[in-house]
């Protein structure tokens, strides 16, 4: 039972047989086909706002032609210290950007507006360069979620003197936030200072598929350029767009997300969780052997140090079952 | 009926049904699962030899990947003047590299030995930088293609005084080529001097699939490295090693191939093609009135200026069925 | 005696003197001090209008900081085959701003706008990336200089459908052709479409200083921001300015120039120049056997393939004499 | 009276005649000159092994070149989260390497090698990159001075297991540091592990001269490489490196570090310093009302905000002489 990540799940049934539909006859190649224009007409649809959306294949995609569309070669990008884009993508977006990303240290997984003012002040302080972006995980690394409040409160915070931030937004795992806000995507998005995002698929059941959905469009010409360049702009595209259409079809996306939330709210009944378990991944403290009889036990999961000695994440996702987090409950007693 | 690339086709059914297959159950992702490990298998046994191989989701991904792990910043890449990575991937191979790609100046859409000994001469002569690495087209952006004796010449130019050339292949048309050849993928790869390749399935029948195989096999920690940090290491990698999996399963890709390289044929056999054609693309000259009414009657194809006002460019491909061949004779006629 | 280039002179006394003379005493660092701000009123003045002066040390980092700041890094800048920046400081120019820099070919050693055309046609009809920025080197190469028509007519060129190419000019040699041309420095430079240029002192005169003139102002901070993370920011940039105020003060930058210019035209009078002989470099065929004897008599210069097999390229500066010319040409009789 | 950098003298007389000195006739340029042999012979002499020497301009350049030379793209560089090379050469080493620099935390203004372990430590649990190097400075940004001993010990962690860092010194104050230890160069440089080092001169009397010293010599081709790349190669080499002669000569360096060293302990002893002071700079901590009250009497210098609030830095240097140093006191008192 593999509890590891998301991404070791397979891709929902619907998915893959959007795959299979899209594969029909010619199609114009590098994004001109019907199946993008239609996913970009349901995400105006979804945003409640015209936007624009360029498919990729992976999430450090997404969020390295983001930051680098947003922060110049001399910019600074600021993000929480636990951001994955500090810690688990190499420097995929310092090498787009030519931009340094500058860790905010923060209380909680989450960023709060105070936080982001000291790093901004900090850096005003010294010649690391211009203080040019902010970006948020939503869902955050460690599971829980920014509510409109937090995010209008760090969006105001963005203009202040000299300084302006674009804001850019990891939503790796935006579906499990959404299942559990029950708010308009667009709440937390744009009408909360959100310029662009990175909206993930491949975790929460696509094959492999993240957008990014461009909400200040003067920037998506950029984003294209940038993707062309870096080769992450598939020739037929119509295939990773067809699995994004039907993410949002029928409310998979959400069908899934609330699935694997709740899968995690299982687990995190029966434990005593590190932070609150609002999204689909649970953090808490193992002993070694027990980890150990666990892994002995077939059980697949990972120590995550940033969080402490002994913790150890368990991620649910749209494929994990009431078995799997019961017999992990079991085991874990 | 579109032949504007290849790249407009769909996916074979084969290859549908392989990602199908890959979707059971949870795997380890970024590339340790048991699909990939099967390719890579495969791709020992196809090649005669130990190789390791990196699944990517684009052509430019391989070649700017393949070129960066060859190429010191200060390096000079060598390149045939019309080489796709110079002329359609933007400056992927640069940004990738840090390197600069110079353009080698040739008589005919292959490179030669010597022309490639005087592009070296020229570099040696100025500040430019040092030279490092040699990419070749198999088949060639004509739909020419390289004969083993060839390949051995350009490989034995690499090597002269202080001078010590890698050398890479871009193969987005590699089965094309052996389809014509019909020689051991190993007699025009490594037994030739080849020390890397991007080997293609996208072009001919995947649905986002293509591949590095490294035959010097000290380079794959760092083609790793480098796509990590690019965003081009699909977390469900299963998905893309799935396809090229069953690409070269029952010669799938030789199938596909063949088939391509007939069309363009029969095509050739009917106009007067401007190349030998040895792969799927059939260049011609054709009249801009005739261009005009060709387009009106639904016909789609490419101008391609770089080998001539009024030239066009016609790619079959596995798709391409007779009649949509015929039809075009019949509209040229 | 050494003819091999204009860098193998030494500086100016007046360079030295004010190197000393600004020796005095604190002086705020990175720029603000007085002698920097006295040089660039003394640029306003000299070009008639208001510009902006960044004072860096080498050529190299006048041009690439230059190109970067006008040609995105999905843009293409065009230069002459010939260009300096192409083929005698490495990659700089890409590295530095992440774009491609495209040769454009040409008959002449200057570019015709019908050649620039040409090029931009070429990129326009592939994906290589958006035509961002041409530059021009005054005086050329090949020690020929552009006529104000003739940079007028470039600049013409510039904009087209939705074609805008910033324009740059590399000057290391500027002094050599307003010597040559007797025109207002703001004819050839922003009243025919520079935006910004790389003036040279080092060749002409100077210990080690160039600068980076900036006619269209709003580029300033975007010049200055890159000179930082590329560690062009002198500390203490008044002995770097210092020099290039005593280069413009009493026409020391005339007087040298026109001094070299008229040594080269003294040897030029007397033996058969590839090139007319406009500004300081003289360029000839020499069997073998004669270069290696002028070779042996203790002449330097230097092979220049580019030109052609057996061309040497003889370089005066501010300090080659009268005796040194004459001696060259009885060696050469 | 300024006491903000020592960037904000002057250049000693010596340098100044040193420059002078080096303006006779033609001299290779590049660095082929006989200036520059006899400053690396020298250097060999001072480290008393075979060293390499690349003379620069900024110490921003020779730290980011040194960075770039030994940790590769996908690399991380470990530095203390004070280190010049994170907080004031915006992201120059960034830039040059293609890497990321990632901020050690520590309990004072030296690295501990339990610091740096813990920081590798991190870096393995995560995916940011391959450990590759670390960087110290000598004397550090707080003016205290890592011993024989620290050194030894940071570079005995620098292998372990997988990893091995290379170690490079930012000596943009090495003078200071010698000054104050009294011992061979050598023993806190390669005999301590150092591959390469920043050895500073602009701050402690030169005009505008850094060098990268190499112990490790298979560095050097590399570092030139990027050197030319980046616009950091001076055409008339024998200027930067007839400062640097200069400073090695007769003890200069010593002497002008000596001086500012005295400057800043005669300060020390009269207030209240932060940190021992062991080199020319003094951080102490000052109302808000009292600093105004200096700033208005003439005397300039620098907030230093990551010290803690209202703490600033005063630095003396050769120029700095005991009147100024006493009527800070005074005002001071």
């Amino acid at each position: 039972v593999n509890f590891r990540s998301d991404n070791v799940s397979g891709a929902s049934p619907e998915i893959v047989e959007a795959i299979a539909r899209a594969n029909r006859d010619f199609a114009t190649s590098y994004g001109d086909d019907d199946v993008t224009a239609r996913l970009r007409r349901r995400c105006c649809e979804l945003f409640e706002t015209e936007v624009d959306v360029v498919p990729v294949v992976t999430g450090t995609a997404a969020n390295a032609l983001s930051i680098a569309s947003i922060t110049p070669p001399w910019g600074v990008a600021f993000a929480h210290t636990h951001a994955h884009m500090l810690r688990d993508e190499w420097n995929a977006p310092e090498f787009f950007s030519g931009a340094r990303v500058v860790p905010v240290r923060a209380a909680a997984p989450t960023l709060t507006a105070g936080e982001l003012r000291a790093a901004i002040d900090d850096v005003l302080a010294s010649d690391v360069g211009v203080p040019s972006s902010v970006t948020v995980t939503q869902a955050s690394e460690a599971g829980t979620v920014y509510r409109v409040d937090d995010l209008q409160a760090i969006s105001a915070e963005r203009s202040r003197g000299d300084v302006h931030l674009a804001m850019h937004m990891d939503g790796a795992r935006f579906a499990n936030a959404i299942a559990f806000l029950r708010c308009a995507p667009a709440d937390v998005t744009w009408r909360a200072g959100v310029d662009l995002m990175s909206f993930g698929a491949t975790k929460n059941g696509a094959a492999g598929a993240e957008m990014i959905v461009i909400f200040r469009r003067e920037l998506a010409a950029e984003v294209r350029h940038r993707a062309r360049r870096a080769g992450h702009r598939a020739s037929k595209m119509r295939f990773v767009s067809a699995q994004l259409e039907a993410y949002l079809a029928d409310d998979l996306w959400l069908r899934n997300a609330r699935h694997a939330n709740a899968m995690a709210a299982r687990l995190a009944a029966e434990v005593s969780a590190l932070h609150p378990v609002e999204a689909n991944s649970v953090f808490m403290r193992i002993p070694d052997d027990l980890a150990q009889r666990l892994q002995d036990a077939g059980f697949r999961f990972t120590k995550w140090g940033i969080f402490g000695k002994d913790v150890y994440r368990f991620v649910c996702s749209w494929q994990t079952d009431e078995k799997h987090v019961d017999s992990l409950i079991q085991a874990l007693k």
